[in-house]
């Protein structure tokens, strides 16, 4: 039973709802175990726990909050190796577009991929002109029908490749977009 | 006289149409010259030529075009140290949101700054939820207000730091956020 | 029987020599097919054959070589969501250190993320002071043997994850960094 | 008479050498006032009041230290707008080379770009294979020649655009790279 870790920083509120929409996806998964934890509560035993992890934060400056920040800082030499070969991706809330939504994905990718996990990001647009290659992004809180999608569509991605390369599902491949719409 | 080149690849014509947004944005500082050149058209001597340049492409995969990347590749050597100090900012349109606009224009500020560019961002929201903090960026065409006064923005913010910074007219700096408006 | 494509540009034949070793480290791994593909060769079914994919170029103007970027451009769209969870990792020789070569392995990262990869580095440190967390770097040709072990442990690793999660051999897992030494 | 600030994140002690030979670079430029500042004594008005600033932290997991991240998240709303037009760059030591010190010095440059400023690397070489295009980087403590006078290298030309470009003393450009040796 593969184990969903959704870890996320959140000031407004705004992250917190899309890391809800990140754990509903994951649950569409069967057999994945979903925790969903602040980072001011997150221990260094979540990220141990976990197969795969979904980490988000508000844009800030244009990379992960300072808080989220710390604790992989905090938190990457007493699990070093430890984590290697986990999956994990990215998701932020901005001040708007063209803010440093996708920078800040790409930057909490960065951290994990120092780390030794395997990030991704997802190919399937969720609704027109819109999709989550590097993570789920939003302005302001996720609202439309098409933001909301991509958020659950990371957290079940992830839950699929938690599923089909730490349990050894094959049927839960996620296949070939054709077969996905859009 | 301050010269400022608004470089830009475009397939579908859509980078086409915020270059010259662009382009619109930087005439609107008296006494700067504009040249708008396509990748396919450009030679060494129009970066030589300009003071500050724009660079757009679309975002393919999360990059600079491979045209784009190949005039940089090619004059680079040839220019090594003759670029230092000069201007650069970056746009781009992508097939949605979230599908690595942001990223894109990261990539050609790294190539202007591998070359000795100054390169920047700007800080000013054009409309609610729209910014161009690392480069105007849109999904598709640029046809909401806020997403044309962004490009807009963007070259006259650069014809500002040429006047400023390259011909002295320091009466051209844009001054603080609060005299600005969003 | 998982299968490890090394795709790669090379002018002065530093990139190659370090494809080599990648080379090298993927097999061995036990029943792991390995290519070697200079980008001037390459197909579109290079990369569809591939269960993993070491991408490696020199460091031009801090981004891949302007020839990968054209292979991955041209092939993205005929390959939509069929690249979806291959696994991906990066290299790339640069002219000297804090010359970009970093940035580069990113800026493939970023490439292998948009057409649905799942990309990795790698924690272990390969001599003192040496490691490969984004790819394996070198200034020039890999002459050291700190900084051709890194290109070995680069493709092992990448055959490593293909194996335990492609093939499903969870043997192959490398295990916690303390039992893999430096 | 322009106004350069160091500011500088250190755990080791190693990007605090660092931070030093920074400094020493940019008081090699006449008339340029210099500070250096550790981040956890540094407040806003540090960075309202200069015209120049290099922000150097130690690599962590790829990324600015989360202290440094935190002084800019708290200063970035407050001085919105006011740090326009203002020059940076970064430097970083990390615990080996391809550990990160290069995608430091990006994460630093997007925080600096973030908030209006203009960001550099420099194009020359001061050393054998060793250059500093995003800016200074080290692996451990700076140490071969080639690596100092990076590090002074950079604080150098930061005072030089500050004193061209916020001083109008022309005179001090670098000028082209073939005056500049290697």
């Amino acid at each position: 039973m593969g184990r969903v870790l959704v870890l996320f920083d959140s000031a407004s509120g705004n992250t917190a709802a899309m890391a809800e929409y990140v754990g509903e996806g994951a649950r569409q998964i069967p057999d994945i175990e979903v925790r969903l934890v602040h980072v001011d509560e997150a221990t260094l035993d979540d990220a141990l726990w976990a197969d795969g992890i979904a980490v988000g934060t508000p844009t800030y400056v244009g990379l992960t909050s300072w808080k989220m920040k710390k604790y992989w800082d905090e938190i990457s030499h007493p699990t070093w190796g430890q984590l290697d070969g986990k999956i994990g991706c990215a998701f932020s809330t901005s001040g708007g577009w063209g803010g440093g939504a996708e920078l800040t994905c790409m930057s909490i990718l960065i951290m994990l991929m120092n780390v030794g996990m395997l990030t991704f990001g997802v190919t399937d647009y969720t609704g027109s002109q819109f999709t989550l290659h590097y993570g789920a992004v939003t302005a302001g809180k996720p609202s439309y029908e098409k933001e909301i999608e991509a958020a659950r569509r990371l957290g079940k991605r992830l839950a699929q490749w938690v599923a089909v390369y730490v349990d050894g599902r094959s049927e839960q491949h996620p296949g070939p977009m054709k077969e996905r719409g859009a």
